[in-house]
């Protein structure tokens, strides 16, 4: 089985979206901080990278067999048109639960059962888990092995944090460090022994 | 004249301190993630540092010339015992201001001329502020040249944060990456035109 992570883009005071929604122009810039053309596996879109981001992305989308999202995150981008750009299975996490398709399983339940769904379909591959609420629940269920922090050079002032406040925990690492344009790519492991312990 | 900077350990969640003033011995483990005895100008404490990290910290020491910190900090240290460690004039900006001495300068007043006094202080050297109030002040008015970011692999889940919400801001870089052991040190410029503009 492959391994569970999260990962956003992420302001350094720690926010993956500014107030009201705002600061994506921002976040994302790195995704035309080069000169790489990178179409997404649906071909939805394509993105103009750094060869240095364009060679994490790709290994990202290569190691990923199925995301988990929370409903908010589903409806903002209003479901993808129809599928996620990373041509993934994906799992949506809600109390409104809308009908399965073939490209999203609905799932009114635990962040357990959610990543146990998209298990399933990543097959050998990794399940990614994105947006903030989510990845603070399946961290706490001790669920997340990596996080994943494409660190943006902006300042948001406020907004939604990657992680909530709540629980501490240390972490490994960097296990890798990235320099890109616009952003750098940091990969964690997290370590529960130690916040277990504490 | 040299260059304003503010920096601080801090957590991949964005606190410079964990909930209650915990979180220290996560956030400063890199002083003691090492080999290399380094020093303090003041010779109050030595450390333990990996190479990288040394030759950091000691490029840091050799161009700040004087600091600007918070009361809430001077009275955490209880005064660093009579003199920061950095051995360096230190001004205090706090509303209830005590005497001033040969290592300290207390400033009732604004956050400009708490800089503006500690730059005299400094000569061709740079100032340093430290603490998350002072940073946000320095930064919301337009003085601060640099943001050192030493980026610690821990989650605190709450606390104090470096940057305070309020406005935002771009930054330029990172200028500078080093990768070291439980820390990564980034450096960063901030763009005062881009946010003005806004």
């Amino acid at each position: 089985m492959g391994k569970v992570y999260t990962g956003a883009s992420t302001s350094i005071d720690g926010y993956v979206s500014g107030p009201d929604f705002s600061g994506f122009d921002k976040l994302f810039a790195w995704y035309e901080a080069g000169d790489v053309a990178f179409t997404v596996p649906t071909g939805a879109m394509t993105v103009h990278l750094t060869p240095a981001s364009a060679a994490y992305f790709g290994g990202l989308i290569q190691t990923t067999g199925a995301l988990v999202v929370g409903r908010r995150l589903y409806d903002f981008t209003n479901g993808w048109g129809g599928q996620h750009p990373m041509g993934v299975h994906t799992v949506v996490l809600t109390h409104r639960p809308l009908e399965n398709n073939e490209h999203f399983t609905f799932i009114n339940g635990s962040i357990e059962e959610a990543v146990a769904v998209a298990q399933k379909h990543a097959g050998d591959k990794g399940v990614g888990l994105n947006s903030g609420e989510i990845a603070r629940q399946a961290i706490d269920a001790r669920l997340v092995d990596e996080i994943f922090l494409d660190l943006v050079p902006v300042i948001l002032g406020g907004g939604t944090p990657f992680f909530a406040p709540g629980k501490g925990y240390e972490l490994e690492g960097p296990l890798s460090v990235i320099e890109s344009a616009s952003v750098t790519h940091l990969r964690y492991k997290v370590k529960y022994e130690a916040a277990q312990a504490e």
